[in-house]
């Protein structure tokens, strides 16, 4: 692992399932939250990807799950960026609790026109911005 | 309970939360869901509010918890229309699971104008729609 | 307003709908997540609940909603107590952005035995923590 | 494509986000809604992994999103199964509105004890049960 970046949380007890542990899709939502702190770290909010006129869905979503998370447990998700395309985003995630490696991820997001939703070209600020998270020694 | 609508549909997996019943939150999700099958049965779909300006917003609630549901439990959603005010709707929910009640709630939903969200009154086409579901006797 | 006990936190992304607030569903489990943290200041965690052989389910929950809350929102769940009975215990619960009151609540728990599920009277270490953050002046 | 088990179902309108399509990590709980349903068709209930002493927890997930769903779409859940290992299934799951690819899933699970989680081998009466659903032309 070699995380960019980190924010840590807590795991709330409706995430959870009846098996006790956090519902596999909310690991996804917990990527997704992870996505808006690092936009905030780097640019202070997300918010300035609509306001100049862009916005992000996701391409693609790989998740390897090696140990779950539970109620009330303290998870850090590390985000690192492995390749930033002319369009797309690649990511890699880990959720950790202390040292314990739970979860692994890798996410492709593709900038789009915040109107059209159709494909756009990242541009220098988002480029710039983005630059101190980017590891180029990952694979995507 | 006399509702004048009804909903069947079953309990997912991922509603539920480590006690192994349905998440109290989640009741609240399906009250919202058979709204939306009201307004399909009495209007086609929702899309209809939208099409013509308008739309709904909740303005007050209460739930009463008897019984829970479990994974994987058919359970039926019935409501009736208590009250059609000049800009809100008084409804009475009932979750029941064959012929055990198992959620009571009571919604104020106010309906606003889609674009500015200012409340809007109650045009004729959607009181008429929601008459035959109008059961003046229940207390709002 | 006086709430006895507070906690602040921001809105997600996947927890806002269409309408580009948060759903209302959604407000009820920030409910669930201010008493999980509310039992982490009076005890250190929730898990002592079931260490000690109880646990808690809703059994009334009344919500009215003043303003809408957003994605990226900073909100604070304020949160009192305002009746320990023998068996339940009443909140009310206050939902502010800034000075603004988006959402006010009332919740009725009862206590429960954590493996039989049936009514369980609140012990001495339960209403000896939880004192602090009661208000007699408060109706339920 | 080439499922050999579809489940259809309606997007609820929590389920959406401010986009106003379905939130990303909602198609992950809309596989494992899948998964319940296929365990219904075969076997009468998902119940009966824990009868038998089992369950099961998702090991890796891959999703490609190339079209979004929306608010009331009814949409249909396409699942084979591509591999029966030892202790671990592999699926492949397709979503499609009417004619439109939406989302393309690969899941692999992996067969434990329902108590102590640890991986179990698949018994015979399950893959039998499972047979009708495997796919060898498909790739894992």
């Amino acid at each position: 692992m070699s995380a960019h970046f980190a924010h840590s949380f807590r795991v709330r007890y409706g995430e959870c399932d009846p098996q006790g542990i956090v519902f596999n899709a909310n690991y996804v939502a917990y990527f997704d939250h992870g996505l808006t702190e690092l936009w905030r770290e780097a640019f202070g909010s997300y918010a300035v990807m609509e306001e100049r006129g862009l916005d992000m869905v996701v391409g693609e979503l790989n998740v390897r799950f090696r140990a779950p998370a539970r109620f009330d447990d303290v998870v850090t998700l590390g985000l690192s960026i492995a390749r930033l395309g002319t369009t797309s985003m690649s990511t890699r995630l880990w959720l950790h609790r202390d040292e314990d490696l739970l979860i692994e991820g890798r996410m492709r997001h593709v900038v789009v026109d915040a109107e059209s939703f159709a494909k756009a070209e990242i541009p220098g600020w988002l480029r710039e911005g983005l630059a101190p998270y980017l590891d180029e020694d990952l694979d995507v």
